[in-house]
């Protein structure tokens, strides 16, 4: 899906040009916000707030609070939140997805960052200042220069990651102004009985084919592992909603695209409460988690909100609570004594969840291989429509869904399909809305990003292709992007490696001639659970890769204004054959288990070395032996068809014998060279 | 020199082992302590530390600290110490340079990693406990188990950094356990007038030829740094001894190897306050600084002991106070109010001094091609006189440092040499002593890793040589640790790319056969300073790459009980030439400044890509350039000679027309190919 939020300073830079652009906007004065004039001009797509912003202004006067900051998470950290935590949304206007406001009696702003910013130039009135940075530091300058010494800056407790409240803290420390904690949500109490309900479908258990293991026993291995640890915590707290879906293989549907539900649990030596209606649970889940009442394996159910009290009576005692501290509230956090936590960046549940088992492996795998089916459908069907003239991204989006959709075990998109033509896919983050959707042609590349949930795993794929004659530095760039998931994909690394320290391999290429991608190179997803899965992947606090881990992998390029390319693919952390071995574990390698060919017409096979190209031959011949004769059984033989034709085994010598000489197209100096490694083998 | 300090806890894992064989013991049991037997058995090499660590205990017991903790450094985080600071060696008997000494009434402990086992078990006598680890969970789990509840566990605040002190404050928190920093040091106290004397050789300043700015030039660019940070700090404290003689542009001698001397800097906006004994500086260095007393430019000079009193009473006004957190003591930071820290990992002249000017960058590159001369007529001389049977690892070393000290400018060396031959080589650190120094041989491979200190720079090399028949490992794994040397010279890379995301290029072919190698691959190396400068590097903690930089780059290999290989050349970020631009600055790259060729006789020129022998040919090119006339210049025809023979080119046509077919040697595997990069180019 849409690479990894995390972006890096340096990367935001290279990349934030791209995001400037407007996609199609025929006359940019129309399509956004103009504050300068008198009355100012507000386009169609922006929402007035006056009346919100000065109820949350007397709210906050009431309390004595000189700022007050909305965040646009929710108190999970969720990365997709319901549209009752769309607080952010509904205060400023802006629905993007990463953002930060801040009010107080005169002034209003919204922080984001560059992906956002002409969504917030079109979504936003007036009473907002748009600040075009997301650092904490920036917001901090701007409400100490907002509020006067002795002032309060307000926050709710339950909204801020441990982090993040803490990078507050140190931003404001000796300014005289006061960080002030509000558990009573401000936004929630102005936003009153407008505030869509709480979600109340039905939570169920995942049947116990799709399971790696029961409840049961990944309660009784993270016990183990409370017991072992030196620190012998008596309690794991979770508060990612993915770790207690994961725990107790249930499933719900509170938050788009993911198939979770807004829980707490607290898992002790001798107890387990899960903060969740009882009602809301299907009989079946209920009897499962009852049926072992009383004693340690008894699952006590108890309403979500009790979550912060309950927590509060059971550090009472002599007990020590393990949390994860990078998506753990500073409300909760804050409710146990020091002496009394155990932190690790990642709880013991979620570290369980990000290695696979081989049962949970083995269906990842299948779920891959119908995805694959899906996706190869698509990709012929928009062969043949695409000339005609007929699809446009939003129409190719829903084909893409239904076409999932008609997938055994499918429930539905992963995320929000990325569908994007032409200059579009220069926006990284980009999806088509019907009515404002660029044509597909065969005279751009087009972008699809896209993945599903099924009941035996959770996918996320993206290809680019071109039905025309693309230039040659869209055919180097793809080539060199390519070249770049091949590098990374068959590295061989030692055991326990950060992805960190790894990701620059499918970099490389581009590097070579001065290019690159802004995002991330890559995140961990789940099984029937979050496309981008913590903490698995090649970010900075990720953890290292061990196998059994999935990742995706999926380096880019991105012409502003022009053109996008990404090539993403899910791969399985794998033990490596190799000559030697050094120390007592086996080196590690990626196993792919996206299986869609990538498009032959974009490829410039003489920019690659002859292992380049040996592997793709490999990976090809994968994709033949497990998607064909899925595609068999589903009796569709002209995507059968279309499938051996895409993954005829490249010429190893042509690689060889052209190298140097070929279709560089774009590239003429020496540096260059330096990525060029083809060669002639025996 | 040797490679950088920090490892990975699972690279220790992997090269942990070849630290445990003894390089030369005929018989282990003379050579180590024996503490089972009554009365236990110490070699001659132990040293009898009863009376010390009694009268260490009476001193705990006067002031009421259960334990106290001895740390291996000085108050400045040197990473070399002077005799006056070697309080770990005098109270445990233990000279290695890494390592804590945890001390109670009727226990003594002493913490060391690896490198150091064997030489603690010749070393430590038998009231002395060895625990083989560094980590500061197990020696605070050490104190939980020895100190009561209520205990004291005492620690000179001025001898730790910040992070270490937090480290052990979080260990021991909420345990009962009282963290009680005593300002007088304890072992200096038992230790009294054995202890040696305090520095008092001359402070000089450094030549102008060979300083790349002044120091008043210096002061002014730091103020503005000041003045333009958002935080406004009115003072930059300075405890690296580093920081004090790049600032000032001072030398001293206070410790080996290193010209520092033991100072402190208070640079505030208005005032300059250097904390080093005024009779200590020659009467240039004086009035230099004196000159435009009283003034801004005016440098206050107070004795090296006033700098906390000092500072304690700068904090008590309206100023705030930078400093670097990495190598300040918990000592000086615990007097500065929250509120009036501004703190970062580096302090801006640590920053400064990283990345080098023109001037400076002139001045190495030419210490470098004199050091090439010293180190081409080792070779030279080793190669002629180790066939003969009449050289081993000390004298090779006392040969090694006798030919840089003839070079001009030569101030000595820059660390202790490491001169390893065979097995000895296998342990990263080994240094020989007299007498206890192993031949030098046609049979072995050697590995020298020296450096220099010059009036115009510091230089660190390392050369790896066998001057008879290498085995097909020793030639496959010398191969593959230069193509890792190679890859990483050669990779072009964004601005502000972080060495750790880069330096696995060094590891990749090493890794692709399951090899790899326990230490860092790269540090920073000063002008006239540290061989180990920070923050330059591959490592963790360092900062991101810029134009202007120095680093070492050095993989290496590791065959325990058998040889050691590693190949290190010093390396300037340089901008590179690319064919596309991404962003406003351009990309980077290497430029090598060690200009010493490669034992042909280990490299198997097949296993190199085509791109890694024209990288090769193109640095053996600059070689003969630049050291070339050098060599005429001292009228050294013989090395001129063997310099012409080793930087031969090495034919294109012949890694490309044998890739896979040549002599390969021990390797056999088809997964091995991943690695051959071979190829006929045009």
């Amino acid at each position: 899906m849409r690479p990894p939020l995390w972006i890096p300073a340096w990367l935001l830079l290279l990349h934030g040009c791209a995001t400037a652009r407007l996609p199609q906007a025929a006359n940019a004065r129309t399509d956004i916000r103009d504050c300068s004039t008198d009355p100012p001009y507000l386009p169609p797509t922006a929402t007035d707030t006056t009346a919100r912003v000065a109820a949350l202004r007397g709210a906050m006067q009431a309390l004595g609070a000189q700022a007050y900051v909305v965040p646009a998470t929710d108190a999970h950290m969720s990365e997709y939140i319901s549209a009752r935590d769309a607080r952010l949304g509904w205060l400023t206007g802006f629905t993007g997805s990463a953002g930060t406001a801040v009010v107080t009696q005169d002034k209003a702003a919204l922080w984001t960052d560059s992906r956002y910013w002409t969504q917030a130039e079109r979504q936003l009135d007036c009473n907002w200042e748009l600040q075009r940075t997301t650092w904490i530091e920036s917001i901090a300058m701007w409400i100490l220069e907002a509020v006067p010494v002795g002032g309060n800056i307000s926050l709710d407790p339950f909204l801020f990651s441990i982090d993040t409240w803490n990078s507050y803290r140190q931003a404001l420390q000796g300014s005289g102004r006061i960080l002030l904690p509000i558990e009573t949500n401000l936004v929630d109490q102005v936003w009153g009985d407008q505030r869509p309900p709480a979600g109340s479908g039905e939570i169920y258990s995942l049947p116990e084919e799709f399971t790696g293991s029961s409840w049961q026993e990944k309660v009784a291995r993270i016990r183990q592992e409370m017991e072992q640890h030196v620190r012998h915590p008596t309690a794991v707290l979770l508060s990612g909603l993915e770790e207690t879906a994961w725990l107790f293989n249930l499933r719900g549907d509170d938050i788009p695209y993911n198939p979770v539900f807004y829980s707490y649990t607290l898992l002790t030596n001798t107890s387990i409460s899960l903060f969740v209606g009882e009602q809301r649970l299907a009989a079946a889940a209920r009897s499962s988690l009852r049926a072992a009442c009383p004693g340690p394996l008894c699952v006590e159910l108890r309403e979500y909100g009790q979550a912060p009290e309950h927590l509060r009576q059971y550090v009472q005692g002599n007990v020590t609570v393990w949390l994860g501290t990078e998506y753990t509230t500073y409300g909760l956090y804050s409710l146990i004594p020091q002496e009394k936590l155990l932190e690790d960046s990642y709880s013991p549940v979620m570290l369980a969840k990000a290695v696979k088992n081989s049962r949970e492996q083995d269906l990842l795998r299948a779920a891959h291989v119908r995805d694959a089916v899906a996706v190869i459908q698509y990709l012929l069907w928009l062969e043949k429509t695409v000339p005609q003239g007929e699809v446009d991204e939003f129409l190719g989006a829903q084909r893409m869904d239904a076409l999932r959709q008609a997938q055994e075990h499918s429930r539905g998109p992963s995320f929000q399909s990325i569908s994007a033509s032409g200059l579009n896919a220069a926006l990284a983050h980009y999806s088509p809305s019907n009515g404002s959707s660029r044509q597909l042609s065969v005279d751009e590349m087009y972008l699809a990003d896209t993945g599903g949930q099924y009941l035996d795993g959770t996918t996320d794929i993206t290809r680019t292709v071109h039905w025309g004659t693309p230039t040659p530095l869209q055919k180097e760039a793809y080539t060199r992007v390519l070249m770049g998931n091949i590098d990374l994909s068959r590295l061989i690394f030692p055991p326990n490696t950060a992805g960190r320290v790894i990701e620059s391999f499918a970099r490389r290429p581009l590097w070579n001639v001065g290019l690159n991608y802004g995002h991330g190179t890559g995140h961990g997803i789940g099984n029937f659970l979050s496309v981008h899965e913590w903490p698995v992947g090649f970010q900075s606090n990720n953890v290292p890769l061990t196998a059994g881990m999935f990742t995706s992998i999926e380096p880019g390029y991105y012409q502003d204004g022009e053109f996008g390319i990404r090539i993403e693919d899910i791969a399985l952390v794998v033990e490596a054959q190799t000559e030697h071995q050094s120390g007592e574990n086996p080196f590690l390698t990626f196993e792919v288990v996206s299986l869609v060919p990538y498009d032959r017409n974009l490829i410039d096979i003489s920019l690659l070395s002859p292992e380049q190209v040996r592997y793709l031959n490999t990976y090809y011949e994968s994709i033949r032996a497990r998607v064909g004769p899925e595609l068999q059984r589903q009796q569709l033989q002209e995507e059968y068809d279309w499938l051996q034709r895409s993954t005829e085994p490249f010429p190893l010598g042509r690689a060889a014998a052209t190298a140097g000489t070929g279709t560089t197209g774009a590239l003429a100096l020496a540096t260059l060279l330096s990525a060029l490694l083809p060669g002639l083998q025996a």
